[in-house]
């Protein structure tokens, strides 16, 4: 389509014009736009696609109740698979239980409790496959630090273990809340960044508090920042025990061992699997025999038989507590949440499954209020457990069931027999588990390829380290939010320029070969320009107008502007008023303003605001070429008046 | 360009090809963001254009202190028209003075101290030619909202009046610092549907008020929302005088009429200017005369006379006092910034000078700084009051100067005359002046065009009829950040299909008449991608493949999906993995994906994040049409592979 062929004549085109239809009613919008922020994965679709009314109750059911979807499929065939990811995740759940329990300062046997009834939980009403729950090192210890500051495990350990289920409790009702009112996009607001600065952070403070059971020491700092846990070492470094430090790093030595050979040789992955369970084993039985106790060696300590008691009498709401109870379950939901919902994404995408992270939330919000009612605490699905049923090749939830039936049998049989398991073993356990977790390429990629994600990831990863690990969470999201305002408030605009032999228009400064228009300024706009940056953008135009005219390129007379809005999603009042006068200032100065391929939601609102009616549609184009044409025609009627007449200027 | 004759070989294209260009330097992008975010006006092009460094610093000092640039361009027909303008806004300046430090709850006095020294200062660095200076209603309320929450007037006024100075001159130092760090794009974030409810809503509350000047009450409510004040009204109702509400009305009546001679004959806008001052002299006259106060009838009081006593030694930097002195300056502070520089750059657009906000913030902090040495309080740019000076034909900011001095011989000479002022006077004059800015077109306006702008509007108005000004205010801007998230949180995708006898693709809900292209699918993506986004775009996309899927079109198997990247204007590493992870799952379905022109931030990013090399330059194509080609070509290719052998597909 070359340009010079271009009648302005509107029924010459050989394409459509610009479509100024009849905005859609209210009702519509509203219903469409309420679609898109809460349902965008349309999940009743499948109900309503279904003829029968039975067929649709039943449909209605297994979407709320997922095990109705997938245990009537059930065989022996899965059943062969899912009871050896069962077997693998419970000699894991073991270890984590115990040694998670007591970072967040609770007696162990409430971290064994927590991997009986929320697996349960799980498997009704959960829909990943792979997902294995559990209790979890980062939250344990966000658990502790908050609940600590109102009252201290050491001073009065059964009202501290009332408040962490009471706070387990509020977990529960706030992220099964969030799931049923489908406000998952909120958990979309926790960028990569700061996941993985948080996460990094975490993983070397945790490595700093196991220190503690390493050194065997006594005393400790109850602060988590790498200054305080280095000043306490220093200052009781009497109590360093040779002992502990040397078997420490002997188990520790062997969990890495394991660890490297899972990675040269995958199929071996099931020994650092029962790695972890070999030590509190071997750990246990060690100190039994040499009768540890007498040299100072710390032990987990009795382990009740039995299964999970009843704890809902204990929950504690009294108003003197309740502030620290409603912090610490908030703020700790939200961040189990984050991991449990890009676990359960993550491997839906390998497995191409559609993943529902709001159907995620209720379940994971139902597994910590009936938690919170039978003695366990805060769980979720960690990394490294789903990563082992999903090596382990479980096939359905199945597995989490087979880990709660396995961990009964712990719990009413063998559970004392842990009461030997020496604390520097755990705490080898959990610093080979964080290693396991350090990655510092992933930070060092933030660096090369997006400066400011690399700066909200540092902002967690530092805070973390050097204050705490709310400071650290908070701080980071806060740039977040920054990022996103900023991308709003200066949205990108460039100017540009024609491609030789073709009736293209790129950005000039990407494509540099492109050529500008004789009196012609097209600019193109983007984003959705509302109250935030619509001064910010005539600014812009104005600024790119005075440019034009202060170059040294003859003919660098502006007469028409056109702006291209195709890449403008939205636009409010505000920014309405700012185009209207930003056209009057042209004007006045003798340019024309054309606008072109304005988008539906953006048509409507200048048809409803009447800015079509005060600029004539003649002003709207629907593609850059019509524009230019539009302009190059009256320029030349112009300069034809000119010649034909002595007075100059159309306009 | 006709598609079908298109071959992938880019060689043989008629146009360029994608772009893979280098990344630019981190420095040059870096100067780039900044100069974009805190210069987007380039206010020192100016300057730099200078050859002569003499020249430069000259110019360097016209542009930091504006009255080098004026004066001595000044001359005595200018003269004319500033002292018949400064002549007019005095007038305006000793009754809103007066009432609105009434409003403050601070002597008088004061108000017509802050008519003195600031519009000098003004004068000397302020960049508005039609700008005048004072005090202002709804900052007036503000402040003694605030203040009095720590001490009352009637308490202790002495201590009162300081903490009031003591707020002026933080809001001085927030409001200069803001403009030194050209942080004006704070200000920008003041939705016009926050300022048009708020302003609204605070011209009702100001009426209430009045309430008890006219009615001659004696005692009334320290809240401002309409529930206490009418409660207030009807448990003193036995104080009401009908006298003062009798003249009160009268007075009204009478300025009220003055503004309907100004609507219907625009030349004698100058009575309306001039009637306040009438209001006042009569008032005063006719209580001296009849000696009103033995009928109970207020006034204003002893004014002494002399110029500004220095008040720096009065400020309170109190602990006690501190968060509400420092809460106050800042609130008092956005807010008498949002009204003055909107109100300036109204009128720079009218006469189309540019206008600098961030200047103007630090004549506004220099203003209340000086003003706060100097017995003044808060002061900005009143709206009414810069309107009757550009309609009594102020040229330059010298009208500023005539105000001052004026204002200073009324201070040395006249200031005791105004003693007898009634209050119902006063009363009179500020509901005239509110029933003037009330404005429900604006509102009904918002409503038509757009809801959200409509209930951020309401939040603010309600908030402050109905509950306090702050409340209102915050409630109303947190909606609108909460509107610029949701922009970014759910970006507009669209489905594109091909218009007839074109290469043009348009949204297929937009243009109804466009076709599909069998086998592919192109969607149009917008605003920039990021971690808030990313997840909804993924599964929007997904969603648009499953609705292609399972309809009942003949042809309905997607084999390309095509991306449009024309409206994505950044993208950051969560978006760019989700690029990926979405890439791999179409791979996995049997899908290709290709991605069309993306924007030179985008594709920096791509190229750094080595996106480009995971999935190939052949991904990308410059235009739609190209992306069409390739995947029929693709497409052919296969389908000759299949007939030519019995097995299937090319994946």
């Amino acid at each position: 389509m070359d340009s010079s062929e271009h009648k302005v004549d509107k029924e010459n085109h050989q394409h459509p014009s610009v479509n100024f239809m009849e905005p859609r009613g209210f009702g519509t919008k509203l219903k469409s736009e309420i679609r898109e922020t809460l349902f965008p994965d349309d999940p009743f679709r499948q109900i309503q696609n279904e003829e029968k009314p039975l067929r649709q109750f039943v449909k209605g059911i297994q979407y709320f109740i997922p095990i109705f979807d997938w245990l009537p499929k059930y065989n022996l065939k899965l059943l062969r698979y899912d009871l050896l990811a069962g077997l693998t995740i419970t000699s894991l759940a073991i270890p984590q239980g115990i040694s998670y329990a007591k970072l967040a300062n609770i007696p162990p046997i409430n971290g064994l409790y927590s991997s009986f009834i929320p697996p349960i939980i799980y498997a009704v009403m959960g829909s990943s496959r792979h997902m294995a729950v559990g209790t979890i090192a980062a939250a344990s210890l966000l658990i502790y630090q908050t609940i600590s500051s109102a009252v201290r495990p050491e001073d009065n350990p059964t009202l501290y273990l009332h408040l962490v289920m009471t706070a387990t409790f509020i977990t529960g009702i706030f992220q099964a809340a969030l799931g049923f009112l489908r406000l998952g996009i909120l958990v979309d607001f926790f960028s990569h960044s700061t996941i993985t600065g948080f996460m990094q952070g975490t993983a070397v403070i945790l490595c700093l508090q196991q220190l503690k059971g390493v050194f065997g020491l006594k005393h400790f700092s109850s602060k988590t920042d790498i200054v305080s846990v280095v000043e306490a070492i220093w200052h009781n470094r009497h109590e360093i025990r040779w002992e502990t430090t040397v078997l420490g790093l002997i188990f520790l030595g062997f969990l890495q061992f394991t660890r490297y050979l899972k990675q040269r040789k995958p199929k071996l992955f099931w020994v650092s699997a029962i790695a972890p369970l070999t030590t509190v084993i071997i750990g246990g039985l060690f100190t039994y025999l040499i009768k540890g106790q007498k040299y100072g060696i710390q032990i987990v300590g009795n382990l009740d038989r039995g299964l999970n008691p009843i704890s809902i009498q204990h929950l504690n709401f009294e108003s003197q507590y309740l502030p620290t109870v409603l912090k610490t379950g908030i703020i700790t939901g939200i961040l189990s949440l984050a991991e449990g919902i890009a676990i359960g994404r993550n491997f839906a995408v390998l497995e191409n499954t559609p993943h529902d992270g709001n159907k995620e939330m209720v379940a994971f919000g139902l597994m910590n209020m009936f938690g919170s009612f039978t003695s366990c605490y805060l769980t979720s699905g960690p990394f490294s457990k789903t990563a082992v049923n999903y090596n382990a090749g479980c096939k359905t939830a199945m597995s989490n069931l087979v880990q709660a039936v396995l961990m009964a049998l712990t719990l009413i049989f063998l559970a004392p027999l842990f009461k030997y398991t020496p604390l520097f073993a755990l705490s080898a356990i959990i610093i080979s588990a964080m290693i396991g977790l350090m990655d510092y390429h992933a930070i060092v990629h933030f660096f090369k390829v997006d400066k400011f994600d690399f700066m909200i990831c540092m902002a967690a990863f530092l805070g973390v380290i050097f204050v705490a690990m709310d400071v650290g969470l908070v701080l980071s999201i806060l740039l977040g939010l920054l990022r996103a305002l900023l991308y709003v408030a200066r949205p990108a605009t460039c100017k540009l320029g024609k491609l030789p032999n073709s009736s293209l228009y790129r950005d000039m400064e990407q494509y540099p070969f492109s050529t500008e228009i004789p009196g012609v300024l097209i600019i193109q706009l983007g984003s959705p320009i509302y109250f935030a940056n619509s001064n910010y953008v005539k600014e812009r135009i104005m600024r790119y107008i005075r440019s034009e005219q202060s170059s040294d390129v003859d003919g660098s007379i502006v007469d028409f502007v056109i702006l291209d809005l195709s890449g403008v999603t939205s636009i409010d009042m505000t920014a309405i008023e700012g185009l209207l006068e930003l056209r009057r200032v042209l004007e006045k100065n003798g340019m024309q303003t054309l606008i072109v391929n304005p988008r539906m939601d953006v048509m409507e609102k200048l048809m409803l605001s009447h800015f079509v009616d005060k600029v004539g549609k003649e002003t709207f184009h629907l593609t850059l070429d019509d524009a230019v044409a539009a302009s190059q025609f009256a320029l030349r009627k112009s300069r034809a008046n000119d010649a034909g007449s002595s007075s100059s200027g159309t306009d």
